[in-house]
C-alpha cells in the first residue's frame, strides 16, 4: 500500500484548505488503494474569513487545528514528517495555499514559502517522488521548484500564471476536468476551483490526478 | 432538475457537520443531477472543539457561518427555506447534529429540536418529501417525526438506539456500505461515521442513501 501525504493549510476555500477539493483528495486516495496521511503546519492562519459575508473576523485560528477538522484529528504536525516514509504528495487549493503555506496571494511571485512545506517538497522532488497540486496550490510548487522550471497548471487566469512564469514555472492552460503532467518533475496539476464551476466538474479533474499521481508513484 | 436541501450543522465532526459526510451528498446530489440548497440555522454553536486535541476551547463560532465554509458561502439561514421550493432534504452527521441541531447529545431521549429544524422536517414530511439522513442525525428525525414512529440506523450504538427507541423511532441494525429505509416515512438512513471506519467505505453507504432519496422524490 502506498504512502501519501495530505498536505493541507486550514479548513476552507477563504482562509484554508478548500474543502471539497481536500475531501474528494482523501476519497479518490482510499478508492485507488493509498493510505493518506493529512500533515500541515502548526502556525496561525494569515488570517480567519467569515464564510457567510466573505470579510475578515478579528479571531485567530491555528492552521493545524483546523486542518484537523478536515482530517477527523488525525494529522501531523509538518515538522515530524519524514519524506522517506511517503510515497507521493497531494496538495488541495483554497488559498490557504497562498496564505498559509506561501504568502503567494499577499507577494505574488515574491512570495515566501513555509520552511518545512518547501522542504518537503523538495525532499520529495529529489526523491523522483511525484507531487499532485490542485487549484491555486501550483504556484507554491513552482515557487519552491523554480529552478527546475516546473510545468504547471492552475486553468486560466492570467494575473496568476504570469506570476507562474515569473517565478520560473511554466504555466499551461488547461480544462477543470482534465490534468497537466510534467513528466521530468513528476507533477501532476489539476486547476479545481480556480475554474469551477461545480463540485463535480471539480471532482472528475482531481480523481485524474490521484490516479496519475498514484501510477507515477 | 429536483432541488434538495443540505442541512448543515457547523463544519466539523466534534462541533459541527461531519466534513466528509457533507462533501460525498453534495457531490454524489450534483452527479445524479440534482441541484442543491444548503441550509443552517443562523445561531451560535454549542460549544467549539479544537480537533487536534478533542478538548473544547473558549471560542464561539456561528453556525451558520461555519457551516457556509463546507457551502463555499452559497447558503440559506434556515429561517428563510421555503420547503414547498424542495423535492427532498439531506442532514449530514457529526456532533453537530446532536449539539446544535438538536440537544441530543446532552439530553438523549428528552432532546429538543431547534424550531426551524423541526420546521422544515415536519413539513417535508407531511408533503411526502424523503428526506436522508446520514450518521447520527436519524435521531433528530425520530424526536421530530416521534408520533409517526419512524425506522431509522444510525448502524449498531446499543445506547444512542435504546434512545431512539425511546423517542418513539424504531432503530434498526445496518452496515456501514448499506442504507435503511422507511418506505411509509420515506425516509432513508445510513451508519456513515458512526460506523466508520474509512471514508470510502462511509462514501458507499452515502451514495446509495442519495440514489434512494432521489428515486423517491
Amino acid at each position: 500500500m502506498k504512502n501519501v501525504g495530505v498536505l493541507l493549510s486550514g479548513c476552507g476555500v477563504y482562509d484554508g484548505s478548500e474543502i471539497h477539493e481536500s475531501v474528494i483528495s482523501l476519497l479518490a486516495l482510499e478508492r485507488n488503494g493509498a493510505n493518506t496521511v493529512c500533515m500541515a503546519p502548526d502556525i496561525n492562519q494569515h488570517h480567519v474569513v467569515n464564510h457567510l459575508t466573505g470579510q475578515p473576523t478579528e479571531e485567530k485560528r491555528n492552521v493545524l487545528a483546523e486542518s484537523a477538522r478536515i482530517a477527523r484529528g488525525e494529522i501531523m504536525d509538518i515538522k515530524h514528517v519524514r519524506t522517506a516514509d511517503l510515497d507521493a504528495l497531494i496538495i488541495p487549493g483554497g488559498f490557504g495555499a497562498a496564505k498559509n503555506l506561501s504568502d503567494f496571494a499577499i507577494k505574488g511571485k515574491d512570495a515566501e514559502v513555509h520552511p518545512e512545506v518547501r522542504r518537503v517538497i523538495i525532499e520529495m522532488a529529489d526523491a523522483k517522488k511525484p507531487i499532485g497540486a490542485i487549484c491555486i496550490s501550483p504556484a507554491v510548487l513552482a515557487k519552491v521548484l523554480e529552478d527546475r522550471h516546473p510545468q504547471v497548471t492552475i486553468g486560466n487566469d492570467l494575473g496568476t500564471a504570469e506570476a507562474i512564469d515569473a517565478m520560473g514555472g511554466r504555466h499551461t492552460v488547461c480544462e477543470v476536468t482534465s490534468i497537466h503532467v510534467d513528466i521530468e518533475n513528476k507533477l501532476v496539476t489539476t486547476p479545481a476551483y480556480m475554474l469551477g464551476p461545480t463540485i463535480s466538474k471539480v471532482a472528475e479533474g482531481i480523481e485524474k490526478l490521484i490516479k496519475k499521481v498514484l501510477d507515477m508513484a
